[in-house]
């Protein structure tokens, strides 16, 4: 089962509704990052009551670990990772990529999800180092970062890979160009991404997709002529949604400019989701230019180090590790109706993070993931009741 | 409030009541280490569910980080890490020996309970080190390990610490022996200790005690003749209990031998704890020698190596990284009733320990202390049913 629905337009922003046969998720939606079928250090229990509508995992990384067959035969994703709730899995094309893209990167979504020593090949290793990637037009070659074996990665292999995972959700295989390709080579492997999406719906019809869904990836880079024509031919096609995947510009100003020429050559009444994106004033940014999901790492990245969100945070952050919070008995935010806001003091988590105590970060996730689904809750309010632009002013007054 | 009740006796093994303000604990119980004021990795609601009675912490610890005021000011100790049920405070006397101890420590509760960097003086010390630790009729000096500055703990101020901290039940200040410290010194070492008790008792009644009860400690090391000296001064003093510390010699055996000189020596209507001992095993000698309380760190640090019980496991333990529960889609135990077993597989807990996953610690330290309260419920049944040593055979017989 898979249904998408607009119910309130406020602008080019939407208040919708995409139904799954795991339940439905009110959009637009912060997608959980759960890469490898858990949202660290979180349960899933933890996650509900969170507020949390929908997790994003990965098949590239579980294919290799512990491999499909083990989550196959547990009865899926769902089952093995006790999430009966909808479940999206990425194809792995970033994953090739962040292999693949070289080490010069320095900005934006690259520089914030990808390790710099990882950045080898396709087409920009250095000669003295063999890329441990390749693509062709059959899909993606690397060695498994796990025993080093070589694997073979199609878009037909992906399909299958996700079939067996059981998503409600899936991604086409695509290639995920960085920002160090040229005009050339991007439009190149736009054009291999494309060819790809063809062979990916076909292999998806073949079988049964109980009640999956697959989604056609935008790439191209930050060119736009190659954004339009991407987004252009993905239109044509029998997706059921879209994500906009790849390097999107330095600035969030190149951000902004690709989102406003894509996103209205995708077809309204399908979903669109943003790879990989979402600090608190993009949020605003993509919603209001028709964005109805999106993951990102940030909440749970931040978390880690003792940054929690508030809203009168500078960048709507604070550091619980600064000393003025030794004594603080007041919650990270008196407004906040979370777990750790309902019962934890500054003072104690502050300590916590100061002991290293694994609690401590569990604390601050739940707050900071909680945070982002009051946040998306507001926003889908003020969509339904035309008063985005309003809640985006007071919001981002001091950015 | 404190109050202690013997409810059924079998054989020395004995089924009791504790009553303190903050609930009631069924002996013989389990005591949940919490050293740093939270029983890492797991929320206090996650412990109310296991079923955990009662929990100690460390005032040594919390003397130094937070620091006692920190934890005053948020209204004590209970507050600070929101548990509202029976608490304990350990005084820091094994910190000062754990301290001060030779590294040469092989075997039994020192080589498990203490890292052997940390053992330095007092009194053992080799020439060339400076001892971080001091030993004198007033207390015990030493430096902080978190800023190095001096710091003089008496067996008043410890009192006055603990007082703030607001546990339930407290420790004296002790001296604890290590196995490196000969007969002369080990007597000197508890008469002091003996001394020390007299003080610390004097200032316990003080000022008001907020329901509080304070425990004199045995010391004496493997020493027979200075553990019963020690056992029948404590019995002649005022305390509302007794727990039994240090090092009680390099085997098993040695430590029941003790047992078996001391316990008759204690009044019988006050609570024994027994300090950090509590192998399965060992749960099932000490209780059949009267022990009502006892701690120990076993059950959450083999948690977080992978390692969980069952009671049919090789010394009622399996390692979850054994290749053999890859695909095992069955809980740890099937008979156990934690979160753990009633919802995940071995092979998705195994899996999230081989992706580095913290929520795999919280899995495993959640069964392992499940396990340990589940146990406690059957031995103290078998109590009162007068069936003890049936059940003690039951579970000993292969080991």
């Amino acid at each position: 089962m898979f249904s998408f629905e607009v119910m309130t337009e406020d602008g080019k922003a939407r208040a919708g509704n995409l139904v799954t046969s795991h339940g439905s998720i009110k959009t637009p939606s912060f997608v959980s990052v759960g890469t490898l079928a858990s949202v660290n250090p979180l349960s899933v229990d933890e996650l509900l009551n969170i507020g949390t509508q929908v997790i994003i995992a990965n098949a590239f990384h579980l294919h290799l670990q512990p491999g499909e067959d083990v989550i196959n035969r547990r009865g899926g994703l769902h089952n093995f990772m006790r999430w009966d709730r909808p479940l999206i899995t990425d194809s792995g094309g970033f994953q090739a990529f962040s292999l693949g893209a070289r080490k010069e990167a320095r900005s934006g979504k690259i520089a914030s999800m990808s390790n710099d020593k990882k950045f080898k090949g396709p087409g920009v290793h250095t000669e003295k180092e063999k890329p441990s990637i390749s693509v062709d037009e059959d899909g993606i070659k690397f060695l498994s970062y796990i025993d080093g074996s070589e694997r073979n990665y199609t878009p037909e292999r992906i399909i299958n890979i996700e079939k067996k995972l059981g998503a409600d959700i899936i991604m086409m295989l695509d290639e995920c160009t960085s920002p160090f390709h040229d005009y050339r080579y991007t439009k190149e492997a736009m054009a291999r991404t494309q060819r790809w999406s063809l062979r990916a719906l076909e292999e998806f019809k073949q079988a049964s997709s109980d009640g999956q869904a697959l989604f056609g990836i935008v790439q191209g880079g930050i060119f736009k002529d190659l954004r339009l024509e991407g987004a252009r031919f993905l239109a044509e096609q029998d997706f059921s949604g879209y994500a906009i995947g790849g390097f999107l510009g330095e600035s969030k100003k190149g951000m902004h400019d690709i989102l406003d020429l894509v996103m209205p050559l995708l077809k309204k009444d399908k979903p669109r989701h943003l790879l990989g994106i979402g600090e608190i004033d993009d949020i605003f940014e993509i919603v209001e230019r028709g964005i109805d999901l999106f993951d990102c790492i940030f909440p749970t990245k931040l978390a880690k180090t003792g940054t929690v969100f508030t809203k009168e945070g500078k960048r709507y952050r604070i550091h619980l590790l600064n000393s003025a919070y030794r004594y603080d008995t007041r919650p990270i935010d008196e407004s906040c109706k979370c777990y750790t806001c309902m019962n934890y003091s500054k003072a104690y988590i502050r300590y916590l993070f100061k002991i290293k105590d694994s609690f401590a970060v569990r604390l601050a996730s739940i707050h900071n993931l909680s945070f982002i689904e009051s946040l998306m809750r507001q926003i889908r309010v003020a969509i339904m009741e035309k008063r985005f632009s309003e809640l985006k002013r007071e919001w981002l007054r001091d950015t």
